[in-house]
């Protein structure tokens, strides 16, 4: 939630003559996303978001970025779909910065999750993946099995202020997914980062799904597994089996479940858990002093990777 | 530039029941305004602002800024317009802060004042003071003489972190002002506040004012002073005189100003200049160390007071 890079009128009017996009009406900071600078665009044509891409996103991968959601909007499946220039590129530079333009999209993030919202997300995450399946591009997930041990290594000596004894059960999870992560299951473009702030809804449907920075190529089941981790645990960290089961079920009306994915959940949803829990570790231990924006609890993440330790089956999910 | 009220599902739904703004189909934080929460509402009837009044502002005021808007735009002075929900009230609580909805006003911020923005603000704040002879309402301005000493008194003691002797200055000048403040001027509503980041233009026009919440009643020329201040400086704290003269030219152009005016306006202007020194030392002393938001830098301020001091008549303003 911020705005980091502010842009000149000069800047303004000169990257906009690049496009064939109408007189600007009005340009405002929005508060959405936090590792970007995100502007609300309006033209005499339409309505558009401008997107200045700050340190945390690599230029590298932003052709990744942007042909996946180019790729997504052509298949039907709603999300912001970069603007292209007059010149037909859709990527370019101001203030310093790669930026872009992309479509508004209507809709809301929900505050509070409900049964219904988890159902609608289940058909949807399922759509996507049936949609990128033949998306030329590939990305690795740096945040995968192969990322947490470096990451957990920029925060191991100082995890103890965060809970005495979390450096400890960190190693020793990171050690049990090393020798157990399975590697066999169906594989595509995910999402990977499919929090309730990133998925709209309208009107009883799901409107689409933004903010695609952190997708790549990895397991399906993996992206259902941070699903199951963002949507379907109360604020009091108590799964919740319904939603759970409403997010399976309609996914699976969509693309069926191999019986290996299925097995594979529990073990999928702790390094899920375990992802975020490492990335939010490193903010919390990291972030100046008194800033205004306070990290998110990093132990949150540690109540739900243990809960999925715990599960014996599929069942616990919701499942038959 | 902050968002501070999370709003939930259920409170903007059961807020907009009380309004006849169609279905929701956007909902966004905007970075605007740093006293309040702020929201881009887009619905199928039009674009609104849902404002959040945050604690700096003072509920007991409200009536007048929203009063005070209503009044200006019935003038056709154009400025967001309150709207109404169904049962006639603009003004009501969401999330146990006073709330509002107002109509959307087009045009964009100047990051670059250039003079034709002067021309064009002098004129649109002689229009204002005029449309405003008849409003109703009254509000003192608690940020002029009569507050200053106090305000001053809160950061005295630390005054001299931000420069070593500037306690002792501000006190010198804030004695002079008190006994050479003016009082028989022309008066009336003023802005107060009208800082690049409040005033829209678009396609050549200024298209409005924006945020009302320092409105209240004093001389009218001490609201030209707070746009000398604002407006007529370069980013090295120069005097442009070409800007000033356009501002001060074609506000008299609509509103002509009396002698004892003009011969006021250097003091006006120092009085404005240590007005806003007074609340950017205060929140510079007051700031969480770390915080994200820089607090402004009050000593601008001092440099733009002391061109002031200097200054022998209106013809260093660029007057005849």
């Amino acid at each position: 939630m911020a705005v980091y890079t502010e842009v000149s009128d000069e800047d303004l009017t000169g990257f906009l003559g690049l496009y064939g996009l109408g007189e600007v009406t009005s340009f405002k900071g929005i508060a959405e996303g936090v590792e970007n600078s995100n502007f609300l665009l309006r033209t005499t044509l339409g309505t558009y978001i401008l997107t200045l891409y700050e340190k945390r996103v690599r230029a590298a991968d932003l052709p990744f970025f942007l042909g996946l959601m180019q790729h997504l909007s052509s298949k039907g499946f709603a999300c912001p779909l970069p603007v292209a220039g007059k010149d037909g590129e859709s990527l370019r530079a101001l203030c310093g910065r790669p930026a872009v333009i992309v479509s508004f999209l209507d809709g809301l993030s929900p505050r509070r999750v409900q049964p219904e919202h988890c159902r609608l997300l289940g058909a949807a995450l399922a759509r996507m993946h049936l949609a990128g399946a033949d998306f030329a591009l590939r990305r690795e997930n740096d945040l995968s099995l192969a990322g947490w041990r470096p990451l957990f290594e920029l925060s191991r000596a100082r995890a103890h202020e965060v809970r005495p004894g979390l450096a400890e059960d960190l190693g020793r999870e990171i050690a049990a997914l090393e020798k157990t992560w399975p590697r066999d299951l169906p594989s595509g473009v995910i999402h990977a980062d499919l929090f309730p702030d990133n998925v709209f809804f309208l009107g009883g449907r799901l409107s689409g799904f933004i903010d695609f920075y952190f997708a790549c190529n990895d397991l399906f089941a993996y992206d259902l597994a941070v699903c199951l981790n963002a949507w379907c645990f109360e604020p009091d960290n108590a799964f919740n089996v319904t939603k759970a089961r409403l997010l399976l079920h309609s996914y699976r009306a969509v693309r069926p479940l191999a019986p290996g994915e299925l097995e594979a959940l529990p073990l999928l949803a702790r390094g899920a858990a375990l992802r975020f829990l490492l990335t939010r570790l490193y903010d919390w231990l990291h972030c100046p002093q008194g800033a205004l924006v306070k990290p998110k609890d990093p132990l949150e993440y540690w109540d739900k990777l243990r809960f999925h330790r715990d599960v014996r089956g599929p069942g616990d999910y919701g499942l038959d």
